[in-house]
């Protein structure tokens, strides 16, 4: 069976879900080679907010994030390497909220582990938050270190879905019988 | 400083997310004595669905109980007791999306842990699934044992929230000073 040629990526929405503290967002360019970054931040949960308000503010962002950008595919950050197990569930309560918004606009989303992209990103996956910044400023042709750092690990998660995706389609060019032509 | 009086309780959303089974739901009715089950039932995920197609399906769901029932408030199971760590955080997505629908009708929204549920309903936190059953269905003065045992489930979290209510309830008034009249 072919498997499905995958499409040349054009923008990607990278999440860096938080349970308690900001939220990290980035869109990210390519035209097949190299990236540029377009819109990036980080939000912080309203004071007060309950949990479910919280994921309401979450989801909001995204869901706005997806009507702005128009990204091709979003790319979030799994919590299966979160501290302690209560963090995990709250985070990944968060995750569902993004899951869900990227569902609504029928954009594909992948989840990446933290070990995943730093290894894709910053070439190892016990890279430092500051090796990742670096590597990230780098890969994106940033005059500055990416900042606060939830926003620089959402454009790390963006660039090692971009990675992954050149890879995959590396793999099915060097799969498919060559053209007859 | 004096805590809100806690409103009569007048309808309960229940739910009982599963992050690959089906998910139970019921909404039950209380006059502050009695309780009966408006509606209940399961939704299994559509096949072939994403794991965001499947949050999404459950989005959807909660949203259309809680527009056509106008619940006073919204009672899910926790993750916690979740038998391993990965449908846990599955679990816990599922729970973020019946959060964040709430929040968006904005109706409070309660948790429970089973354990609790069980306590709350069957009188120890170690009840089976079958003595769930027969307590719920004796409690909502049903005829038959209700079915499936997701939607019992379900009935089971809004008559501990309903419980919890009343317990709340009855503190407030023994720690009110007394009226003058």
């Amino acid at each position: 069976m072919a498997r499905p040629q995958p499409r040349p990526l054009g923008r990607v929405l990278g999440i860096d879900p938080a349970a308690a503290g900001a939220t990290g967002f980035a869109v990210i360019e390519t035209d097949g080679r190299d990236c540029r970054v377009l819109h990036y931040g980080a939000a912080k949960p309203l004071r007060g907010a309950s949990p479910a308000g919280r994921l309401a503010g979450i989801h909001k962002l995204v869901a706005k994030l997806l009507q702005d950008f128009s990204p091709d595919a979003v790319a979030v950050e799994s919590s299966f390497a979160a501290l302690n197990v209560r963090s995990a569930l709250l985070l990944a309560e968060v995750r569902g909220v993004v899951l869900l918004a990227a569902a609504q606009s029928q954009v594909p989303v992948e989840s990446y582990s933290p070990r995943e992209i730093k290894a894709k990103v910053a070439g190892s996956g016990q890279a430092s938050k500051q090796q990742v910044q670096v590597m990230v400023r780098s890969q994106l042709q940033m005059k500055e270190l990416p900042q606060p750092h939830d926003a620089a690990d959402a454009m790390a998660v963006a660039l090692c879905h971009i990675h992954s995706q050149r890879v995959r389609a590396r793999m099915v060019r060097a799969l498919s019988p060559r053209d007859a032509s």
